[in-house]
């Protein structure tokens, strides 16, 4: 065939005939098509019967980009780790376009160079499902770097689906940290006309330039306009809608504050987790490998979580129903409260949290979440499940266990929210 | 000491010293006090220093309640399981009424009998943590029961926790069943002034009696508000918050009706799922024991995944990152997917659900997702994880693998929603 990216196509397989840009494409047996819609649909090779090149593509000449310093502007860090936010599909040329260097990056966001002078910087290139505890360790430690070069404040971009994970570990791993650290990414990539990256990527700018705020946060679309974002708590944060704009969300919390891409800013609560001004910087980078999360469902059998003593695991977050239960209290089910029971007395640290995911856990309310207690098993209070797993296997790699225990339930980065009267209101 | 349930008193430990009203307990070596605030304690008896009774509960009469039979009324049957909704306590006895008989309920909630003859039954009495399958299959049992007697309708008193499993179980098992079935909980007990379980027992009975409504769905509070209930769809609802008594919430997808206790019934959607008039009744009531539930979470490691194939099982529901990842796509990941690989060569089956929980997982978008569809993975459109589950589990029960494939991707009762032009534009 000599169809190229770029060019639009018609190919025509047995079943279905599609029309649309060639994308270029790491797969050898596949072609991937941007469809009018929007949606890439791939097709195997083999299964091609004709292809059709209904309009070349314009050939296009590489612009130059000269990325500008302006002495007047504070300096932003820009890390990379992959995910939506960092590429582009020229659909004329069909030419990908990686935001990785500072010259690509003005070239895709050019508006940025009128806020801030930028330093970009490749820490990974991965989707974010593949995340592990060892990619948390390079951006703390690019971060760490940023700071001691008196950068005004580093943004981080991440692919969405794993975002409030990272996010929350590295509020975790870097105690006191002095600058602001902000996660942005993009639900739409930059190549669609829907596009949230550029309006994420100014917004956390600005907020960066224009306030004084301190520590990690997230940085993302605050609704279905490209108005406004919100800056949300780390550890507090969750992604809530597969594929819309605004799917990150304040969970048990509120956001801190609204930045507008040209950047006016509006701080939203007056009390809000930061790490105080002048506080020594303490990074505590270390995080337990063998750490698990588990949720809780109806008929439950016990070795889903004896594998888990079975592999020495030293940590284990439970995704319980309600206000914290676990199925363990009639005959069938009593197995799995020895399976927990076994784990806690071989030194695993059992943390509970609810999949309702709003509210709070609450271990007095009934018989049955006392005995959970009795046995050492520690309630999250209003903790997000994925929080408390990074919490749990990040102390686990700091303190020793009496001191995990005590702080896991205690609030340390804006991840636990005080009682209040109303919410005392529970039974 | 000489305090009896009911007796207002003052306990007094090493620690603190609280008031209340002391409530019967069925534990031994404790002691459960009702504070002022509404809010349960357990205190453990042999840390009480000293018991003062500060007023003796006053004597009641026990009444004798005759439960009236109207003719010109239809019969509701209430089935109970156990849970918040079916007990109350009496402050100034300490007696805890459970609604078990007719006579019971009706002291309980005397406004149903205005509304329809009751028909009350005990099936259980579990923390709904607790619920089996064999459970299920009790709860199919009795509603099959009552259909054959005439009844109008069926109401399941169920605790919250896992209430929509159950709902989302019996929707599947009662293929084609003719008499309406609402799943009703408590958020808060009917000892308390906030309790919702009345109006949701009045809403459920006035849904049943002024609609000719079939097959199985959620009846809860709409609001924070005590005016209105919403009938909810069996397979797309969540209990969303640990405490709210509006909890349950429909996701992807709208309640279905609005209903208030005193009987106004609004449809709020045109078309939503309910099984033909007059088709035949076709209960399937087998479910296959050996299904699990597997949140995917960052780090994770292959033998959380191989524990499912070591075990025999025959399903596994994955609630994958964003649009359906697990971690599999990386050096460090790669074992996961072997892991999934060899589970899938075993026979068993893996469907995909997402963590937002809202939106639609889609196996086209990344090639990572085409990677975990080639190997035979099940991507679950917009289905809930855990009815995901349930129906996993209730196909792999009674239909060949081939059919399971096949319908386990394709809407069967409202668990799937078609996909919309809007819902297309993905990445």
């Amino acid at each position: 065939m000599d169809a190229k990216p770029g060019d639009r196509v018609k190919i025509v397989t047995k079943d279905v005939t599609n029309e649309g840009i060639l994308l270029p494409s790491e797969e050898k047996d596949t072609l991937v098509l941007k469809l009018d819609s929007g949606y890439n649909v791939g097709i195997v090779k083999k299964n091609v019967k004709s292809i059709t090149v209904v309009k070349k593509a314009t050939e296009r000449k590489e612009e130059k980009v000269v990325v500008p310093h302006n002495p007047k502007l504070p300096t932003v860090a820009i890390l990379h780790t992959g995910g939506t936010i960092a590429s582009k599909v020229d659909y004329s040329s069909g030419a990908v376009t990686a935001a990785y260097t500072a010259e690509d990056f003005i070239k895709i966001f050019p508006e940025v160079s009128r806020i801030a002078n930028i330093d970009v910087q490749l820490i990974a290139r991965l989707m974010s499902e593949d995340m592990r505890f060892k990619h948390y360790k390079l951006m703390a430690d690019a971060v760490i770097e940023k700071q001691k070069k008196g950068i005004k404040g580093v943004i981080i971009g991440h692919g969405t689906d794993t975002l409030a994970y990272s996010a929350a570990a590295l509020a975790f791993m870097l105690e006191n940290i002095q600058i602001p650290v902000l996660f942005i990414g993009a639900q739409r990539s930059s190549d669609r006309p829907s596009t949230d990256a550029a309006v994420n990527v100014q917004a956390a700018t600005q907020f960066i330039v224009k306030t004084d705020f301190r520590g990690v946060a997230v940085c993302m679309h605050e609704n279905m306009n490209d108005d406004t974002c919100v800056i949300l708590p780390a550890c507090k944060t969750r992604k809530m809608h597969t594929t819309r704009r605004d799917a990150f969300r304040a969970v048990n919390d509120t956001p801190i504050a609204r930045v507008t891409p040209t950047g006016e800013v509006t701080f939203l609560k007056k009390e809000f987790y930061q790490p105080e001004k002048g506080k020594t910087f303490a990074p505590k980078l270390k995080i337990e490998e063998k750490v698990g999360l588990l949720k809780m469902y109806p008929n439950l059998h016990p070795e889903i979580i004896d594998v888990f003593t079975k592999h020495g695991y030293k940590g284990l977050v439970l995704e319980g129903t309600g206000l914290g239960h676990a199925p363990t209290n009639i005959e069938e089910t009593l197995p799995n409260y020895e399976a927990l029971k076994t784990f806690i007395k071989k030194g695993g640290m059992v943390v509970m949290t609810s999949q309702c995911l709003y509210g709070r856990v609450h271990p007095f309310v009934y018989t049955n979440l006392r005995r959970l207690a009795e046995i050492g098993i520690i309630f999250g209070e209003d903790m997000l499940p994925e929080t408390a797993y990074v919490k749990l296997a990040w102390l686990l790699g700091n303190y020793k266990p009496e001191e995990v225990k005590k702080l896991m339930a205690q609030n340390m980065r804006g991840e636990i929210t005080l009682r209040t009267e109303r919410e005392f209101d529970v039974p």
